[in-house]
């Protein structure tokens, strides 16, 4: 039989006894496993060695040997992260709703763990952890395919794991890692319904869109932020200002960063000078339309391709309209349904664009660097979704459940 | 352009503002349709004639033309689900949860339509009604995609539709019905994640299996019920008889009727004899294992595949077992994650039960029969979900909808 296959009936296997561990059991196996990560650090470092010495040898970018490094700091980091997991209150056996029909059934809806998670994703270590444990804490068996170019650090990292959970109660066979990288592997993996009730996958635009139009498991999709600012006429302009330079420059490589401000045309008269000044203090490249040109000199020609483009960069593209109805109808033609901001005084402006913009998370005088599991107060991030089924924006851990529905009679029998 | 891109682009276009719709507005195009159902009924007659004399001309079976024929009575029913459809609680705007951050910002998650549902379903004509209006009732377009052998019926009725649209305030274009129903359209389909943001497969296994391997675009997977009841030790015999009865006789050609009877050894000792009577009374034809066949002697053995059918007909297998951990894990075995329900008087047994049987309704001393959206009192149903993600069990109007996130600041930005 495969790795693939003896590895997915593990998990399967393990997963039917999970859904009924205590959450004491399961907060004792997270504590155990940041105490292992600290203790076998050494062994973990040396570990990732190899894997950073192969990616130098076969001259990976900077950015992305940077991603694949696992120092003390980060592995403490960690180690932090998982108590932190601990303290979360445990959303599993969670009694949903309670109702009573005629007949006198009673009926509730209990959150139950969803199963066997498949989670696929790109050369960051840490993830390795993070899909673990937070599968785990969930009542979830994991069966975790990262990248071969990790793979000396995600071994030993599960190695770690392993001895961890070998000293508590939960069955190692939870958390399964898979060796073999190939693509026919991963294709097989779309395809393992009778397994995995669940795939995420985490990482770049290509890797996700190959899961969603190959898996036939049901894809926990997180995609890309094509994300804008709309100021309004009435924007308080140091408020516009500073949430336009927050939301571009703060972190530009993220998904919440904003590629586009969408300006409306009194306020650019009146303020777009000064808005470009402090954009460009802060070293981002701006790229105007028409309108925008005529009124702030120094802007690059903005094309077709620039409003469709998640820049993850210190770029932003500039756009004036007439009025709140063509933001929104910019919004809707290029935007990813992510999040979007409007920065207003009108209230009625608010309201049509709450209503008529469709994303994950709306915004009315606030930065979109807000879309995140720990921002929002959910004390974890499984990703943010940019689907509308299952779960919509960030996600915490109720996303990693499921429901089922317990009834309870006395021989009720259906007329 | 190809029909189904057209007819995409449009049902996505009236999607943009269905969702800011008041529910008055959709309650009265439901009233509007209901009322032209009534008063076009010698029209879809009409129609639906063709599609019934092409039928037998093709020599279709029996009950798949009963399933075809639309007269003044079922009509009428139609008209009345409308009716009652329109007095449902509308979950549109809902705010499910409501809380500040410690930087001041509000962040509301508010109930949201899906956008445009695609519906595939075999000929069943009441369905192309049900879907448009429980889609309409949801802020939702639809795009019907129906049986060709039922094609008259269809145009007819979504004609229907479209002449009580146009005098309510809700687009016509929200109802898109498909014509071209070859298979290259329902492949091309499969893959419309740019305009479709579900798929409901509604028919038999070998259409939802074609729809969940092929489709891109996420599904939402109303699947086959293999059920079980477990009788326990120490099950009242009468109310495990009756219920036995109750769920395989009562309708047997529905998901949530029982397939398979597990039988704790000393209740089968005492009574099997008088079950199998009331099931044989019944004219049920039972197929039983070794141990059930020296107990009693009429029936017919079993073999593997009995376990694993849904017989949908007057048939039912009969296993003997030790005890509740047997009956779990032959349940975990040939289940489909359905209904499963367990008859005992040890409250032990039952808690063993809900928490290791994994599916979407579990029962206590209850027929299966019940999982089924009316009678767990949500007034509608879009079908038995058997996945995991986003909707599991009987699925009411909420399952056709999404949430987003709205945040309220002054101007909070990201230390």
């Amino acid at each position: 039989m495969s790795e693939l296959i003896t590895k997915a009936q593990k998990a399967k296997a393990s997963a039917q006894g999970l859904g009924v561990k205590t959450t004491d059991q399961k907060n004792a196996a997270l504590h155990l496993m940041a105490e292992h990560l600290m203790s076998e650090t050494d062994f973990i470092i040396n570990e990732n060695e190899k894997d950073i010495a192969n990616a130098k040898q076969k001259g990976f970018p900077e950015a992305l040997i940077d991603r694949l490094v696992l120092n003390d700091q980060r592995i403490n980091d960690m180690a932090d992260a998982l108590k932190q997991q601990a303290a979360l209150s445990d959303p599993i056996g969670d009694v949903l709703e309670s109702w009573d029909r005629p007949n006198g059934m009673n009926i509730e809806k209990v959150r139950v763990p969803l199963g066997v998670v498949g989670m696929i994703y790109e050369a960051r270590p840490n993830v390795t952890v993070d899909a673990a444990s937070l599968c785990l804490k969930t009542g979830n068996a994991v069966l975790l395919r990262g990248s071969s170019s990790a793979l000396h650090s995600n071994k030993a990292l599960v190695d770690v794991i392993h001895r961890a959970l070998e000293k508590s109660d939960i069955p190692e066979d939870a958390v399964q890692l898979l060796e073999d990288n190939s693509r026919e592997t991963a294709a097989e993996m779309f395809k393992l319904n009778d397994y995995l009730d669940v795939l995420i996958p985490r990482g770049g635009k290509n890797l996700i869109q190959t899961v969603v139009e190959q898996s036939s498991v049901p894809v926990l999709e997180t995609g890309s932020g094509n994300c804008h600012i709309f100021i309004d006429e009435s924007a308080d302009p140091q408020m516009a200002i500073d949430i336009t330079v927050n939301a571009k420059t703060q972190r530009p490589s993220v998904c919440n960063a904003a590629e586009t401000v969408i300006v409306h045309e009194t306020w650019a008269k009146n303020n777009l000078p000064e808005l470009v000044k402090a954009l460009q203090d802060h070293d981002v490249e701006l790229r105007g339309d028409d309108r925008a040109r005529e009124i702030a000199r120094n802007l690059t020609p903005a094309t077709e391709e620039d409003w469709e483009t998640e820049y993850l960069d210190k770029i932003l593209a500039v756009k004036i309209v007439s009025n709140v109805h063509d933001a929104i109808a910019h919004i809707g033609r290029y935007g990813t349904g992510h999040s979007e901001a409007i920065i207003t005084e009108t209230d009625d402006h608010v309201l049509e664009f709450f209503n008529n913009v469709d994303a994950a998370a709306l915004y009315h005088n606030t930065s979109t660097r807000f879309t995140d599991g720990f921002e929002f107060g959910f004390g974890a991030e499984i990703g943010i979704s940019t689907q509308k089924l299952h779960a919509r924006g960030p996600m915490g851990l109720p996303a990693l459940t499921s429901t089922k529905y317990i009834i309870r009679g006395e021989g009720q029998i259906k007329e």
